[in-house]
């Protein structure tokens, strides 16, 4: 259950107001305030709103964000730390060579890796991102293939034609690192950075446990059969939507066989070598803080499992 | 981590084949097998291909299975225990005065809670309820409403209009037993049977851990504040497919504040009488040990939390 601080897009001081999404004229009366903020994204890429007297800062005041994203959906996030409104808006991409003159255009994954931002504002932009990206993918009705509404400051789209309802989807992902006591596996994805190895991962299917999705991918992937499964920490991934399960996962056997359509290599790699590879130093890269992979790594090379 | 047999839908044989999928004629070549077997749903509902030689099955000859449902979506499941294909068929529901004179009409749910099939074809059943009810529920492409079409055995649907892919969706939802040492907290929706109680859940939101939505979750349905979170188990749940994630979590205040839109009533339950409802006596009635809040309540009781 440990959480690191440097674990990316896991602050997040949002008070979501569940309840009080149903009420479209509450819901109203929240946006109209002066204190109104909104995240905008040109399509999946955050505006960054320049550095504010309190530092850099993604949130824009809400008319603000209304006339950099005029036309697109609007999400409600709920109240920050400090009970101000937040929303995300969506506008078309920015294209480089376009001549945008408007505020800068960031990247979210870039803005949680180099801190730049203050976390809590990272972890609500991994709400932001999620919902936006469900709602780019979503406008038709999956029963009927009618255009939906959006409902309840985001988190529902109704279709007026058939009557169905729509949810924001979250994917569950096992991540685990898989050990025999002495060494860990570790794969690598061809669309991974040089020398880079990290954590086995993959979808929760339906009909299936998160310990039988455990076995199932790291036996698909690299033929590994897993024993014993114990989780360790959790992670919201908003590219676009997913939650990170992490777990470590004792090895029942030991000769890989890499499956080359999900990854070009897996091996298996000493305490040690883990070790110096959390220190930036050795042949092999991990994955940096932000990533849940790196905590399990971390929590292997300090003997917590 | 720890799993009971009598959980439901978690006894699960089948060797899902997944780089297979992927390879149509391959694919055809195990349904055309003679001992490919089918599931058959009439709307949410199994039919049982009655009593065979080694006890009841809900598992038809895949040729009798067209017959049955000639029109409907096909999902390749995977191989079972003794390698048999097994595929899931889904036709209209059977309505009760239409005087069908077919197979028995079955529940899911009460075929779990009976015991009266094999736990694995009860696990199998689960994936196919799911995926069989995520067809129905997305015929059309949900980024630009034309009819998709089912692809690598029902594991994903294409859109040939605009080039969307649509993976079958699950829900993770977080189910605790909140406790403060002497008693735990359990909530009854106003749709439980008389006197049931159970443990507070709702769904995983996007950008929120694990650990965060049991905090929310607890707090919008009965404003009690969750300190440490710990994780017990998982279960698929096959109405419609969701992930429920068990966990246990400390109380950090006392004072319960239902939500009447979410829940009829909380209360307070000390181990006694938890322990009085797991041998289903004593005025509080608790969920079958088909459902993980059975044992997450066993857990607490016994003094493993």
């Amino acid at each position: 259950m440990a959480q690191s601080a440097d674990l990316g897009f896991i602050e997040n001081p949002l008070d979501r107001l569940h309840p009080l999404r149903e009420d479209a004229a509450a819901l109203a009366g929240l946006i109209a305030r002066d204190d109104a903020r909104a995240f905008v994204f040109a399509g999946d890429r955050p505006l960054l709103a320049g550095s504010s007297a309190n530092g850099a800062t993604a949130l824009f005041a809400h008319d603000q964000a209304v006339r950099l994203a005029p036309d697109g959906e609007e999400v409600f996030l709920g109240l920050d730390g400090t009970r101000r409104p937040v929303l995300a808006r969506r506008r078309a991409p920015i294209e480089d060579g376009e001549g945008w003159t408007g505020p800068e255009v960031g990247d979210l994954r870039a803005l949680a890796l180099s801190g730049a931002l203050p976390a809590a504002e990272v972890g609500m932009m991994a709400l932001a991102a999620s919902m936006l990206g469900w709602h780019a993918n979503h406008p038709h009705c999956s029963r009927c293939g009618a255009v939906s509404q959006m409902r309840i400051g985001g988190f529902r789209r109704d279709c007026a034609a058939c009557g169905a309802q729509h949810f924001p989807r979250t994917d569950p992902v096992v991540i685990m690192l898989v050990h025999d006591g002495e060494r860990a596996l570790l794969g690598r994805s061809a669309r991974f950075p040089a020398g880079m190895y990290s954590a086995i991962a993959g979808f929760v299917e339906p009909g299936e446990t998160i310990e039988q999705a455990v076995a199932r991918e790291t036996r698909e992937e690299t033929a590994i059969a897993v024993g014993r499964v114990s989780y360790h920490s959790s992670q919201p991934w908003p590219f676009v939507s997913s939650l990170m399960i992490g777990c470590h996962a004792t090895a029942a056997s030991r000769e890989i066989k890499v499956d080359p359509a999900e990854l070009e290599d897996a091996i298996w790699v000493g305490r040690a070598e883990l070790a110096q590879a959390l220190r930036r130093e050795g042949p092999i890269k991990v994955p940096p803080s932000i990533a849940i992979a790196h905590w399990l790594i971390r929590a292997y090379v300090s003997g917590e499992v």
